[in-house]
């Protein structure tokens, strides 16, 4: 029986809450098949389509004064754990009744620490929530203080920066849930962002790469294994070239020779290898597979391993 | 030292994130303190002007184009779970470090069970997110099947039931936080309400008291006190009259008979004295009480104390 920690994308729980509510039916059937080949499973996931829409959909409903104000970036990521968090649980309980299984399913919502020295809050790069007219950008710029950048000729818009995860605040929470045998669900979208000072943590505008979230989450909880879900069977090197090579395996010192040749892409690949090279260095073995054949990949029959 | 289920109102939280997680710094003093005391804190609360504002809000974006799709009650509910919260553990945890005081605090996303055979179901009351046309509410209601009334001349608005609660789906989860020792926030809103069919979960739109809830959770993690908060110190019968008398204790037996009198207001005190009453039945102490003095209370200086 090994400890895992599984990273689920984002971009596969859908655009809507009927979609993602019928998608995660199946991916509940891939995280139960590895419950009942006996591994204790905590299940990070991130929340890009899930964050941007309650961000752009209160952000627009202020703006047209539906609604007294518009919602902070972190604390709709908080709203995006307990969205997705609930929709997990419920599909992830409803799989184990159906299968006769029994054992309690918990979603923590879940901070994580990030230092404001972090380089990226120098450049916030991504774009979230709604458009707004340059007038409208600059008084918002100057009465929350955020950075409002022009967006594709579309309008003006929040920019928020990506900082590395430093600590999960919650990390006692979810040691004691995994020991009593329970299923867990946390640093959902990469955690709240939070940063510290005199030991009071105070939420902050950006977006923790959840893979780089969840290699963190299995170090701090002892994990065996990261299981890092992707929409490939395999890492592949040469991708898209006749000499496309899929990989069943790689040491971290392979896999920096390959990010340092560019095999993998910024913002898809990329992020993935990295996390799994991170946690690999922490003497942990990362598996890079499909979410369809995830099972399979834990008895080495798919994915890529990252290790030593 | 007791275990002690405590539930805040919604309305104490505020209307807007800013003012929320101001708030929320005051409540976690008075939360703290009875940590200070030595005893085990469970945390519930409502969500009322929350959940309004983010099924409002998303609702108004989707019909308006800005998001692809509204955002159906439960889901609501549980984004308001994740919302509420954060901000709570996060003030909580602010006022411990303050305090120089170490201890985890958990937020978990919690269904409740109700019975979809619950007479509320016949005769839903409560209306909830965006004003629609006549034609726009027949669409919604042959799409969704929700129940759409006219709203005191401003439109058309679904309207969702108010079933009593049967069970916690995430106890287990919440006696396993307990016993660590970790301060825990549960059935936020009253729980997402949930109905089951052989053995499965399903979401339904609906609003579980969060009194009531609090008063099942009580019970459910066997908690010695539920402490449920409000805005007076305690309990007055012939409340407004120059009679006026402000209650330190009340039995079952006259708590029943006041109720029948007509002392409490429906939606106000009445829900509270019931469920204080729902856990004295049960064996167990419950106080109604205010914010600021709910330390005083837990000493006999304040509150109104419901047993046997």
């Amino acid at each position: 029986m090994s400890k895992i920690v599984i990273a689920l994308g984002g971009n596969a729980l859908g655009n809507t809450p009927e979609e993602q509510l019928h998608l995660i039916t199946d991916t509940a059937k891939s995280i139960v098949d590895l419950v009942e080949q006996g591994h204790e499973v905590v299940i990070a996931h991130g929340n890009g389509p899930q964050v941007g829409m309650i961000n752009l959909g209160l952000s627009t409903a202020a703006a047209a004064g539906a609604i007294k104000a518009a919602m902070p970036f972190p604390e709709c990521g908080a709203m995006s754990q307990g969205y997705i968090g609930y929709h997990l649980q419920n599909g992830i309980h409803n799989e184990l009744a159906a299968r006769g299984m029994k054992k309690a399913v918990a979603t923590v919502v879940t901070q994580v620490l990030v230092d404001e020295k972090d380089p990226a809050f120098q450049k916030p790069s991504k774009p979230v929530g709604a458009f707004y007219t340059k007038e409208e950008a600059d008084a918002i710029a100057k009465e929350k203080g955020y950075t409002m950048v022009e967006d594709a000729g579309r309008g003006y818009r929040q920019v928020v920066p990506s900082p590395k995860p430093v600590d999960v605040i919650e990390k006692d929470v979810v040691n004691t849930l995994i020991s009593a045998g329970h299923i867990v669900i946390t640093v959902g979208g990469g955690g709240i962002p939070v940063i510290e000072k005199d030991g009071k943590l105070y939420g902050t505008p950006a977006v923790i790469d959840k893979d780089f979230a969840s290699a963190k989450l299995a170090e701090l909880v002892k994990a065996d294994m990261l299981v890092i879900l992707t929409a490939v069977d395999r890492v592949a090197i040469n991708w898209g070239k006749p000499d496309q090579k899929s990989l069943d395996k790689m040491t971290v010192a392979e896999a920096e020779k390959y990010c340092a040749e560019g095999h993998f892409a910024p913002g898809s690949m990329l992020p993935k290898v990295q996390a799994a090279m991170s946690f690999a260095r922490c003497g942990g073995k990362a598996i890079i597979a499909s979410l369809e054949n995830a099972a399979k990949a834990l008895v080495g029959e798919s994915g890529t391993v990252v290790e030593g």
